[in-house]
């Protein structure tokens, strides 16, 4: 088994916290009552619920609007995508090469029944090219849909920014931002970027898979992706996922503290990476001097990244090869949307920190790395 | 906090198991590693969610189909049906009145965008009157959509009937039937019954709420409702719930062995229960001949079931007051389905079974409503 401290791939899941897991057995076996019911117990659990809500709110900085629970960040995107945009096509939806597959395949499901999707240009990082944005948006563009933090290159986009862009061309366009891999990893606050709609995950952040959450500003209009009992005030039927939400909101509350602080560590954690690995001049970083902390992607010259992360994983270390979620499907996007040189394409390496990982760690993982590079590539 | 053995509202939801909440914990701390993602450590959970996968299959001897892991019973209803359906108001869609809201309500979003959506009549009991059904469905109905067992009445339609009705129609159709009340209640065998798409639900059978199954017979097509990393053999993007699928298939592993003894006992259960409130003449019962075994549901005259719930609750019992997922709307559409008289509409007590249910609890439930119905009318 592998030792969280050595576990590198926490932009892909994190570790459930072990006073998240209490948590979790509370609501599952003790306090299991069903939220929309109406007796007193069910009443409890369903305050419990709207106490949770309140936790992530104030985590995003994001009073002037609601969160809807989903399951995941891709249903939060998705119900974004889908149920905020009109059914005319003459309105365009602009979004980036580097999103995730989330956005991205939404994107493709909508062009395929013809509608105007526009791509817009990015910095070398990944990040979105905000001058370049304003030649792709127009008075006609009702939504523009981009990530914070790019999952893979760790690139954050000023969503500030692209929302000043975006409004001063069309007030009426609406801007959403997957704040998946930004929350809890730089300071989200949602009020101040002036977004329409946020999307984030529970299990980047040491709470459980299938829980995500969609926060839509006041008097913005998102249609449910799913009918039914009218939960989530009817943004998003279906029993509610108690567990899965008081674990969201434990992970928050605990984790919160220390945001600023696992910052400043992960910056002396890319340190040590940075000089070991320098011994490789091929070695390119891809994370820019405005990304996340947490994130320290690098690609080297014709190496598949896959067979490297083997190498690591027989050594006790779990590294990333970019987003798990295409992984299987061996299509990682980014090194063309940023026109990396193709030597580069299958060779990233991408590790991402969280409070578990220790200079010991890290100064493991680098050494490991190191050698089983130069093992790769027949260097003694 | 109100005992276990007390708790009789079991089709809104179970309590957790203790050997499912060790396989959450498991998989939440030790083993919480992406299942997408490409190390050993991950391919292993991934092998798991498989073997999962077929332990669930093999319980609803559906090995002619796939089984897709959703969010709810209600995500897996709307994919069913929006994935299913050709986006042509000519064929048409017949469902019932007395269907789970994430099925109503799904029709009544396809019937404002203007499908012919046409309403099977229903037996007394809440089941589908095949003969009737067979008077709504022609050669260019496309998709059947009932439940298999009632969540108010606990009726159960015949679904090879249904099948069999509707095919002869036309074999084109597709049969779709919600199984959420009827998975693990009643025995369920997929290849036998015919049906081309099967719903269920985890938190109905004694593990996490967030977890459901969408079934799709080989052959059928569904197209996804959530667009992404292609998880689940595309059928429904997302990282994967690993907690909620692991919990769902040890819940379905540990109590199948189960189902017939506890219909037995049940079945004593309604006996006590039917003899104890026979002092109430105006007592009717609502599951007829044919119904679930773990559902006990009577309306008496001119009461207010919300009221007997919460006296009810003060003597330290939980009961149902129909479908939690509409208990907040208060519009169960259930009286007006099978034309029950007006003064029966508001009086609906849903008593519904599980494992942790003794005949000593059972008891202890029929004298506290039998005291609570005389005081709530005055009768000494």
């Amino acid at each position: 088994m592998i030792k969280k401290e050595n576990y590198f791939d926490n932009c892909a899941t994190t570790r459930t916290d072990d006073t998240v897991a209490d948590i979790i057995r509370e609501y599952a076996c003790e306090r299991y009552f069903n939220p929309s019911s109406l007796s007193e117990a069910s009443t409890g659990v369903f305050n419990d619920i709207s106490k949770a809500r309140e936790t992530i709110i104030n985590a995003l900085g994001g009073k002037n609007g609601r969160l809807v629970f989903t399951s995941s960040g891709s249903e939060a995107d998705n119900t974004a995508i889908f149920g905020a945009i009109k059914n005319n096509k003459r309105f365009s939806i602009v979004t980036s090469m580097a999103e995730h597959p989330a956005v991205f395949n939404s994107m493709n499901a909508l062009k395929s029944k013809d509608f105007d999707i526009r791509y817009s240009p990015l910095n070398s990082d990944g990040s979105v090219n905000i001058e370049k944005l304003s030649e792709v948006v127009d008075k006609d563009t009702q939504l523009v849909c981009l990530m914070h933090v790019n999952n893979e290159t760790g690139a954050i986009t000023d969503v500030k920014g692209v929302v000043e862009t975006v409004k001063r061309i069309n007030p009426k366009a609406l801007v959403m931002a997957d704040g998946v891999q930004a929350f809890m990893k730089i300071p989200v606050d949602l009020a101040r970027l002036g977004v329409d709609i946020y999307t984030v995950s529970a299990h980047k952040i040491h709470a459980l898979k299938g829980t995500g959450g969609l926060w839509i500003k006041n008097g913005v209009n998102v249609n449910p992706l799913i009918y039914g009992g009218g939960q989530e005030n009817g943004y998003r039927s279906g029993t509610e996922n108690v567990v899965g939400i008081m674990a969201f909101a434990q992970a928050v509350r605990s984790n919160i503290p220390f945001v600023e602080e696992n910052a400043v560590k992960y910056g002396e954690f890319k340190k040590i990476l940075s000089q070991k690995l320098a011994v490789f001049e091929d070695m390119k970083h891809l994370c820019g001097s405005n990304s996340s902390p947490n994130i320290f992607s690098v690609v080297f010259k014709d190496i598949k990244s896959e067979v490297i992360m083997h190498m690591m994983e027989d050594k006790g270390f779990i590294v990333g090869t970019g987003s798990a979620c295409s992984s299987k499907h061996r299509t990682s996007r980014i090194g063309e949307a940023i026109n990396l040189e193709r030597y580069y394409h299958e060779g990233l390496i991408r590790i991402s920190f969280s409070k578990h990982n220790t200079e010991e760690s890290v100064n493991g993982l680098a050494d490991a790395l190191v050698a089983v590079l130069k093992q790769f590539r027949g260097i003694k």
